[in-house]
């Protein structure tokens, strides 16, 4: 099997939700293990804004994944066992489509022209890559975060697609304490001068509207409580700390400049953008008249694993368990596993020991 | 009594902890009611970092206050029985000195000129003001949010000026959590091009930081529970919706855009940025050899009244159950009362019914 980043061209025109249709589009993707001759051992990946298909090193690849401790020979996600796949977003710029690849009709860069964005694009375009691969029905579909809202889009859209479901810190529908954290976000990168309504350059670039942004999200995505046992009110060294007025002086301050450096300039502004409001639009109950319940009876799976963690504010436990609950009324057997982990949302990156114990099980007994 | 907005002027030189001193600096306060014989019905509210003194309406003005619910004849603080002065902070832009005022020295505004600011400098001026009205001792210095950690200042450093003790939504130290926060606030008002190190005018102005700065406060100082009731997933209509791309859609960013406009031009900059990190730098160990519990030993008050939200994600109820503690330690009989108002930190201005009932029982038995 190949396994470094491969490329899957969209059927072209590839249709998007909220209108316009995307043409020449493809789906940056990677692989980990063996499908097997029934092509019933796959499991799909759907992932958060940032992250490319790099979930974990692989031959074409050996530098970690972002989920490297999850996805491996022998670990939580057994790729001795398990096809798994991985693709970027559509939307993002880890290689899929997106706001800054080559608009084919102008031959230049989309950046505004780009059409609007849903998670349903995400999911549909992710639908047909699996298709593609000539998997009917995947043995998994886990996303988590955004990748989470992707993945119901995709069970809703493409019932039965999936004989069960990993759900990960994640929401039927963006509620208003993210909605007003992902705004400010857009608008922090908008007001940047250097935006230029999305007609940045390397050298015009909004660097500064993309730190407050990331730092934003890193302070949303850990939780106050672990920052009290990892930065309490340790001060930077004299030497360490900026020279200009108000510049960083405690601990927590440098690691969040330490944060928005490393992401900058490696996420491209306007894809940034298109999949932060992508993730305020998402809402199952567009599926069910205006109720998320009914909205997720259009699931079908056997079995579903839905894990969140009480320190997270982003995609709060309550959220976690209205998906539970909704996909238990399908008649799905449905497993829920609140997590006192102290890491926020972002423990699914972290804390693997008991993230990867509940994936494990759950996978086990397929 | 005069009850309109007097000033006070505080003794030259005015010495600053962190170095420095102000010369011809003055307090803005307010007071309801009337000082008694014994000059012992005396109530002392500090505020949080925006509000001025007008805590509530009276003859000299009748708007309504920030407070207004809480403070006034018949209400949980009642004016027909305390004396109650509030004053505007040290540092603030509300009719007392600081960083927007003329200094003396250079006939110019300070801007970044200013002395670097503490808490236990707004605690200094405060004490220094009761003086002046001739109270010896408080019947009860009150403090919320920055004011609260003002007030543990104060405490702390006038050990026996109060005979009790009202702490609200406040911390003993700034946590990580907080400063990170507090830090990104700066931070968008420090990049705003307008900023110009400080030198902004009414032409060049930092509004696009401010308006960030404040979005942000709002997002911390409410709770992502209340805002589901409040808000939902409700849009605007499409005639309210900015043409701009990613513009506000959904009513919470509309409520943050309100928010934002009424605070942009009415607070200053340079003074958010030194009361904001005055906020950051307040902590009580600093007067326990590093232990808050320590530090909290050196307050002599009769008794105490802690209040706190489950659902501020600021000032968490940990850190109120820290004061609760640390003051009983010294003897104190202290009521430590959780309360379970949805509106997070904020709760104190919106829930009187909880706030007011508990304040107004703690008074009553003085």
């Amino acid at each position: 099997m190949p396994d470094a980043l491969q490329c899957f061209d969209l059927p072209s025109p590839f249709p998007m939700k909220r209108g316009g249709a995307l043409n020449g589009a493809r789906l940056a993707y990677e692989t980990w293990g063996v499908l097997n001759a029934a092509r019933d051992n796959a499991i799909f990946i759907l992932t958060g804004l940032s992250p490319g298909a790099h979930a974990a090193s692989n031959s074409g690849d050996p530098s970690p994944g972002w989920w490297e401790e999850m996805l491996g020979p022998g670990k939580p996600i057994d790729t001795n066992r398990w096809f798994v796949i991985c693709a970027n977003s559509l939307g993002s710029c880890k290689g899929s489509t997106g706001p800054a690849s080559i608009d084919p009709a102008s031959g230049k860069v989309y950046k505004l022209d780009f059409p609007e964005l849903a998670l349903e694009d995400v999911a549909n375009a992710s639908h047909a890559l699996v298709a593609h691969l000539g998997i009917d029905r995947l043995a998994c579909l886990i996303g988590n975060s955004m990748g989470g809202m992707s993945a119901l889009g995709y069970l809703v859209l493409h019932p039965g697609s999936a004989r069960t479901h990993v759900s990960i810190s994640t929401a039927p529908q963006a509620q208003p304490f993210a909605i007003a954290i992902r705004s400010l976000q857009r608008e922090a990168i908008r007001l940047d001068p250097n935006w230029r309504e999305g007609d940045y350059d390397d050298e015009h670039y909004p660097e500064a509207g993309m730190s407050i942004a990331r730092k934003l999200g890193v302070i949303t995505y850990r939780s106050a409580m672990e920052w009290v046992g990892r930065f309490a009110r340790i001060r930077l060294d004299p030497e360490a700390r900026e020279e200009e007025p108000f510049g960083a002086e405690f601990a927590v301050e440098s690691y969040l400049v330490g944060h928005a450096r490393k992401f900058v300039r490696s996420f491209d502004p306007n894809c940034y953008l298109y999949l932060s409001r992508a993730s305020d639009w998402f809402d199952v109950a567009e599926y069910g008249n205006g109720s998320v319940a009914l909205g997720l009876t259009r699931v079908r799976v056997e079995r579903a694993l839905v894990i969140g963690v009480s320190t997270d504010i982003l995609f709060p436990l309550s959220q976690q368990q209205e998906i539970a609950d909704g996909l238990r009324a399908t008649g799905a057997g449905v497993e829920f596993v609140p997590l006192d982990s102290p890491q926020g949302h972002d423990a699914f990156l972290v804390d693997i020991p008991r993230f990867g114990a509940a994936i494990a099980r759950f996978l086990a007994r397929l």
